[in-house]
This record gives structure tokens, C-alpha cells and sequence, in this order.
């Protein structure tokens, strides 16, 4: 941020009165402009014993697969999000969605949730995001080609969870479990 | 927003290629600014039987009790903002905090999060947002003066999950019961 999106003037970073840290503060109109983390809302869609993936057809990691996901927008709720994200990359139809997954990810200011969700029928097919979707059983995912950790720890939690049955709302404040398996 | 934070010139609302919503566009630099929904974190004290509520110091809602919630910042977990938010606001020491209401408020574009936690001492206080900080059984809960309606809906159903002595992760998309019960 170099300008102030009220009156065009430039910002400098100070610490405004009464507040304990730096921000964007305008140097004419006095605005502060507060930055704050973003959320990225998806779904894990079951369908059987087989979950849904997306090969991404867009940077970053674009030829990897994914879970279908995407910021938030502004007058949506987290499910609306995470259903929307899901017709937009992977045309799937949604039904008993629960939320399963959050993860922070506070060295990129995010926070991710993953609704679980029961995928309705086999009409779903790549959206311009996506160069491909398809059910995968367990033992047949791609784990070297998953697009991001979150994703792989979803996956690893899910078929874990469903050993007993039981989905309880996960929420990870640490470095992810796949990141200490590769390391 | 009225101007381009990156170059200073002005932004125009369209709907930028490929995209299916209008979004704040510089007229000369062509960056789309994108706005999403801003997390709320806070957290539920809990001391033997009773709760800690904080009188509000600030606008809007002044003189009522509420919750320690504020703005979760960037570079920080959702828990470390909620623990944050309830140092500041009530000087409160926590503990053994899970993760227990997430409400969706898309008309406001805010996502609220509340931690429950155990309060671990009796040394809290006032910070400079309240006016007040009080341990409260339920019997004696100020219903009538309570901030905002995810705070007497996150309290009710504390209560109610008490008597199970089971507190699953609650999500709502739906119009709070608070609003329904006043109406
Ligand atoms: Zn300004
Ligand atoms: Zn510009």
C-alpha cells in the first residue's frame, strides 16, 4: 500500500494513537488503513468410499491437484464460500456439508476452513480453473502431486477419521503434519 | 474506496475479465482491489462456574457487557488474536482453549470465532476498551445488557452445553436465535 484509497495521498507506516502497532496511516487525511488476514473456503467432497479432486489449471502450482477452494467474498457466508468455490472449480453438487478443518496460517496471513460434504451425483467436470477432476480411493491419491499441505493433512485426517466414523472439527495452530513428514 | 492504493489514481467498479462480480479497479494502473470479510476472535473465559464479560468502554454499543472479541491481525493464529483480544480487553490469563463457535455474519462481511478457554487466576482487569470486567454466574448474566447478539447466543449455549458437559464446535449460517427470540 503506497496511497491512500480515501484521498489519493500517500501513506506512512506509524503506530496511530492508542494502538500498539505499525500501519498504513494517510499523510493528509489521517485515515488508518488496517490489514487483515483473509479466509479461503473450500470443501472435501466425498462421494462413497472416493473423494473429489481438482488439478489446478492456474499458478501457484498449477498440474497439481487440489481440494476445491477460494477466498472468501464479502457477503457470503464461510459455507456459501466453500459451496460457490466448489460449483466454480469442479461444477460439483453439495449436500450435508460440515465444517471439518481450519488452519492458520499466519506467516501468509490466511485462514483456511474445509467444510466436509457429501458429493450428489457424478455431474461434476473442470471449471476454467481446474484442467481436471476426478474420484480418487484412498490408495490411489497423488500425494506427490497434491497442491498444498493443508490439503494433504485434510485428506490424511479424513481417511483417518473415517476408520472410526467420527469427523471432529480439527483446528491446527502448528506447522503442519506433512511438513514435518517431508523434512 | 475511491483510490488506487498502488499509484493513487482513481478506481472505477467493473467486473475485470473472467470474473463474475464487480470489484474496485484502478482506471489507470488496472489492479483489482479486492475486498473480503474480516475475522472476529475472542474467547469465553470460564472460572469454576461462572464466565468473565467485559463492559464495554467504546462504540457502538458503550456501557454493555460483552465478550473479549476484536479484529484477528495479520501475522497471528486465530487463538493468539483471541488470547490477545482478552489481555487487552480484561487482562485475562487463559488456558486450555478449544475452539467453540464460529458465526457467519455475511450482511456485515465479518466471520466471528470464540474460543472456549479457563480463566487461570483472578488478576484481571479493565483494559483501556472496558469499563468494567466481572465474573458472573448464569443466574445473575445481564441479558438485557449484553453487546451484541453472538455474545448472549455464544453464553446460552455454553449454558445448555454445560448440563452435557459436551461442547462440540458450533456453526451457524442462519439468523442468530437471539434475533428470533426478540423479535
Ligand atoms: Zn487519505
Ligand atoms: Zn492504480
Amino acid at each position: 500500500m503506497k496511497y491512500c484509497s480515501e484521498c489519493g495521498q500517500t501513506v506512512s507506516k506509524k503506530i496511530p494513537e492508542g494502538e500498539d502497532r505499525l500501519r498504513y496511516v494517510c499523510t493528509s487525511c489521517d485515515t488508518i488503513h488496517y490489514q487483515n488476514p483473509r479466509i479461503i473456503v473450500g470443501t472435501l467432497p466425498v462421494y462413497g468410499e472416493q473423494v473429489l479432486l481438482c488439478r489446478r489449471a492456474i499458478e501457484p502450482r498449477k498440474g497439481f491437484w487440489t481440494l476445491p477452494a477460494g477466498f472468501m467474498e464479502n457477503g457470503e457466508t464461510t459455507l456459501e464460500g466453500a459451496v460457490r468455490e466448489s460449483w466454480e472449480e469442479a461444477r460439483a453438487n453439495l449436500g450435508n456439508e460440515n465444517l471439518y478443518r481450519l488452519f492458520d496460517l499466519p506467516y501468509i496471513n490466511q485462514v483456511y476452513m474445509f467444510y466436509r460434504a457429501d458429493l450428489a451425483d457424478l455431474n461434476f467436470s473442470a471449471g476454467p480453473e481446474s484442467l481436471d477432476v476426478a474420484l480418487f480411493d484412498e490408495a490411489d491419491i497423488p500425494w506427490d502431486e497434491i497442491a498444498f499441505p493443508v490439503v494433504a493433512d485434510t485428506l490424511r485426517e479424513f481417511f483417518e477419521d473415517r476408520k472410526q466414523g467420527v469427523y471432529p472439527v480439527r483446528v491446527s495452530n502448528t506447522e503442519p503434519v506433512w511438513h514435518k513428514e517431508k523434512s
